[in-house]
């Protein structure tokens, strides 16, 4: 509206990190440009601008004079008493597309993109934005409402771009111990010749994600210049995406998801492929896991997630395979950074390790290498195998180690895990028919981990393993003895292992 | 979590207003406890606790030290220097209500009252508000969750009790004009000896609410006693329900709501029937108006709706009717608080006025009368006619106004109306076929309304109306020649007033 006009002030930034962009105004400011706490503005610098909700003080800032949170000032470029504009937003045009959501119409591919755009800079509040993804669980998005989005989340974020063909694999997650699957699998794909940069989160809410366990071996976090330079010259990294401004709308989205414990599908597909597109890549592998307490519950849940998959794949020009897998139980034999590093280590040097992890890891560097077109489809995991056996993925993965700044020569013993220490031994004999992949992770987050590298959980046992009376089931690690208590607390509520139908109470 | 430990701090209040409650910490009281921006906490001080978001910084406070914002300062009673504790809560035991919710799952009794309890105690944030509403755009409350949500909203907040039978009306809104029905039906149902403690909100969309037309007359903020003094005085009230604290939940939800541009059907009945029971109402009239630019568009609807709050009045042991009124214009000839308290008082000084407005008016009365079992349905309106036409309506409401603190004999052009005008002119000649009400509402509220009371539309004709080429159509009163010309681009764009099918394009 045109009497909302722009007025000037002297900014400086202001020393609190509140979780969203804030703008300090004196009341008599707020006033007479009619704004109240939490109105939206932008501040504008120069062509540049950003979202932020106003705050007002009636001393901590005089009339004329503002103080904006980090974020603002770092992304506007902010020093000293720089002049920069605020104007109120009431309502930005792009309300919109979230005002058609909330009555059930579907988006244009131009609303999409204003929505997106606006939410990458700060305009919405968690409140629109929670309003938005809670619509998905009861109003699913369109396939093309979901190739708009995909497209809207590249569009307002960075791209890097590689010469040759790119490619990658990706995990949608959920299982305890599936982090170090992309250690083995990632490096036995470059070792037969294809270029993959890798990058990959922190965990969320599992125990550890593929950049905490990698982590835990050399750095991860680099600019795109060094992720590039690195990629040239190993051609794989196994580095953290956080950085790199991928599909920045991602970060957003997935922290009021986690906020508000909900996943929607297709919002899960758009996170997942608009930072693959982002990162230049032509060919994916996605696994699916499968189990009672994974993301997906079954089979015909799994055949409905790799068809939007595979057809926003095909819309975006990407070559695609979905490897559905066993979800049921943890993968291999660790849970946490530290612990899941060593075994993936342990594995690749001694070229044995638990039959969960190897086979997942080389099965699905064989469908990698099947994208390639050099082998014919069902073939990848001997190639896969072969590369392994004879030692070459882990010496690419040594070179990835050294690339990222890490020890080539480190040894899986070498690894600091948490020096409080706890084992459950099985009070009967018998075989072991089931392990709770929440009650594992629980464990494991309460034990400390992702934060706490060395923290984590141990399975002596898996299913189908027999035990004797008295065999260790898990050991849980922690640094921190007040921590390992908790997370015996939670073992003892929940039943992590159950032995033969007998519920495992463990009481410490 | 047992390690989860409330630690202790001196706390002082910040001068920032952010629109939530927010404890700044510093960066190593963060680590230690394990808070990231923006994470949840309790602040508690003797037995008294408050939920607040995390801000944190390196220099603002020192570690050992707090600044708390001023709701939590307030509702703590936090003086200069006072200790509290903090506790992080991760997951608040109420969130199961949200999260059974989001998986379309019913809320007991037990949960939505938990749930309702930690949001008026500021545990949650609008995030997860947010999609408590947005979930109920598409997976209704049931009965069951609806009567448990206006308990919950009940219980979480004060009571006003009062000595005699209490009856009440209430319009659930959404047509320009409206606030001023109130002033005559209040005092004519009081004339009539009832008890009416009328509590009413201020606009949130529309041009002015029954509380902020009223106050163009009296005061009409009260605490609970002065509220009872005057219902004991005057037996009637025309006061604003903000700051008494009835179903504060309702003022959260309604914020976000606003924010989001929904108004979820159970939730407002929640809403309505909420206070309602606070204020100790046995006798309810709801007044549903029906229209095409309404809240409720057809007599489908309404029969819905009206249903809806039979049936939670039944449970709740009010007695109850709805009047289900024509919405499809304007109510009377004004919107704005100073046109509408003028044309509320000149129509109960000269005994008439808009057929629109004393037909509604003296029809709710009735209604409201005729819950009394003094007088047989359908002759309810016959009683309040006869009151207002002697000039009974007129007296209680002078006793009203002066019980408030107002003038008695304040005069309608004693008002004082926005001094920056426009008058807009038929260009043909014919029958004014059709007022938009959102038009309306956006002309009056661009000119100011309800914040400037002055501001606001007096409509020369109404629907059925003929006219000649160059009558007065509209006029536009401002107290600001700025919001004046607001108000004309408005006008231009949209079209408020259609003659004879022809829609009129207003290029001032």
């Amino acid at each position: 509206m045109s009497h909302l006009q722009t007025k000037h002030f002297i900014a400086n930034e202001i020393d609190i990190d509140i979780g969203r962009n804030i703008v300090v105004i004196n009341e008599k400011d707020a006033r007479e440009l009619g704004l109240g706490p939490n109105t939206r503005v932008r501040v504008i610098k120069g062509d540049r601008t950003r979202g932020a909700f106003v705050a007002i003080t009636k001393t901590m800032v005089s009339p004329g004079k503002i103080l904006v949170s980090r974020d603002v000032a770092r992304e506007l470029k902010i020093g000293k008493d720089d002049t920069v504009g605020v104007k109120p937003v009431p309502v930005p045009p792009s309300f919109t597309a979230l005002r058609k959501r909330l009555h059930g119409q579907r988006l244009t591919q131009d609303e999409m993109y204003m929505w997106i755009k606006d939410v990458v800079e700060g305009v919405y509040s968690e409140t629109e934005i929670s309003a938005f993804l809670t619509s998905q669980l009861y109003y699913e998005l369109s396939e093309d409402e979901l190739n708009a989005l995909i497209r809207a989340m590249v569009e307002t974020g960075s791209r890097i771009e590689f010469e040759d063909t790119v490619y990658d694999e990706h995990s949608i997650g959920g299982v305890p111990g599936n982090s170090k699957v992309a250690l083995i699998a990632v490096p036995t794909v470059s070792a037969a010749g294809l270029l993959i940069p890798k990058t990959s989160s922190r965990a969320i809410t599992s125990p550890a994600g593929t950049a905490d366990t990698m982590e835990v071996l050399a750095r991860v976090d680099f600019t795109p210049e060094e992720l590039k330079e690195i990629a040239r010259k190993v051609r794989a990294t196994l580095a953290w995406g956080g950085r790199l401004n991928l599909a920045p709308a991602d970060d957003i989205f997935v922290n009021i998801e986690r906020k508000l414990a909900i996943d929607p599908w297709h919002q899960m597909v758009a996170s997942i492929l608009a930072k693959k597109v982002a990162m230049g890549v032509d060919n994916l592998v996605i696994d699916i896991p499968v189990g009672r307490k994974a993301k997906v519950k079954d089979l015909k849940e799994a055949d409905q997630l790799a068809g939007l998959f595979i057809r926003q794949a095909a819309r975006l020009g990407m070559g695609i395979r979905v490897a559905v897998t066993y979800g049921g139980q943890p993968i291999g034999k660790t849970a946490g950074p530290a612990l899941e590093a060593k075994e993936a280590l342990e594995t690749l040097i001694t070229r044995k390790g638990s039959k969960s992890l190897l086979e997942k890891a080389l099965s699905i560097a064989g469908l990698v290498i099947e994208l390639s077109g050099k082998v014919p489809p069902g073939h990848g995991i001997e190639v896969a195998r072969d590369l392994f056996e004879k030692g070459l993925s882990y010496q690419k993965f040594r070179q990835i180690i050294e690339a990222q700044g890490g020890d080539p020569n480190v040894k899986p013993d070498d690894l600091p895990i948490g020096e409080h220490i706890y084992t459950i031994e099985s009070p009967i004999e018998g075989a072991v028919t089931h392990i709770d992949n929440a009650a594992i992770t629980a464990i494991a987050r309460a034990a400390g981990a992702p934060y706490d590298k060395g923290a984590g959980v141990y399975l002596h046992a898996k299913v189908g393993y027999r035990i004797n009376k008295g065999d260790p089931l898990l050991t849980i690690y922690s640094s921190s003895s007040i921590r390992l208590q908790e997370a015996l607390n939670i073992a003892s509520r929940y039943s992590p292992i159950i032995v033969e139908g007998m519920l495992i109470k463990i009481l410490p």
